[in-house]
């Protein structure tokens, strides 16, 4: 599988064909979320191999900026993203995967089902801070 | 008002400072979804300048990328984001915007609602098209 190049920006936005973009380092930013809820589980970034394998087999392959590797999620967790729809965004370089994630739910490194377990808090202070939830 | 740097991976993650991580072209990719309906709307980016604005006027702020300007949105569209929260995610390179959409209440300049209006299908054919909805 290969994914055909850009057209023009109509063909971009209303054409028929998907033709993501990479960004100059190869990446494609990618929003994953929970196909049941709607919940925005994790941020994180393919490559062209990333997406290819996550289309072939259905299940969430990333590439990791920080180790430089391709990471099939939920290989060490067992937290396993198994895809149920994948979108782009209107000038495709941007995707949207909805997801169910197996083992047990979580999506996040640190425990947590989300990655956006914190709000940030505007009490007026000088200093931005967490709040509670 | 200005952004604390980032501390120790343990503050980053843990931590009770909102110290938000810019990337080389400082730029934080921003997630904007719906803050009724859990939708995603959007993928954006901001810089520092974009996020200030974006909680000091409680309206969505943003850096295009493509134009290199701040772009408060719905400026011309009328289709202005008033800020609902804003999340980061575990290593704070991402953000996700929760929020309610005046003017007509699209987000996406092509007139939908979402910029994510279209659904990869892959019916195993050499080319990935898009699937109805």
């Amino acid at each position: 599988m290969q994914f055909s190049s850009p057209l023009s920006k109509f063909e971009l936005e209303e054409g028929d064909v998907f033709t993501p973009r990479f960004d100059a380092n190869g990446l494609i930013v990618c929003v994953t979320v929970d196909a049941d809820t709607g919940a925005v589980l994790m941020v994180a970034y393919m490559n062209d191999e990333a997406l290819r394998r996550t289309i072939e087999t259905g299940t969430a392959h990333y590439w990791s900026r920080s180790r430089n590797s391709l990471w099939r999620k939920g290989d060490t967790s067992g937290q396993v993203q198994t895809v149920r729809e994948i979108r782009t965004d209107c000038d495709q370089d941007a995707l949207l995967l909805k997801v169910n994630v197996g083992g047990n739910g979580n999506s996040c490194h640190t425990g947590r089902k989300s990655c956006f377990y914190r709000r940030v808090s505007t009490p007026g202070g000088r200093q931005l801070v967490f709040a509670a939830s």
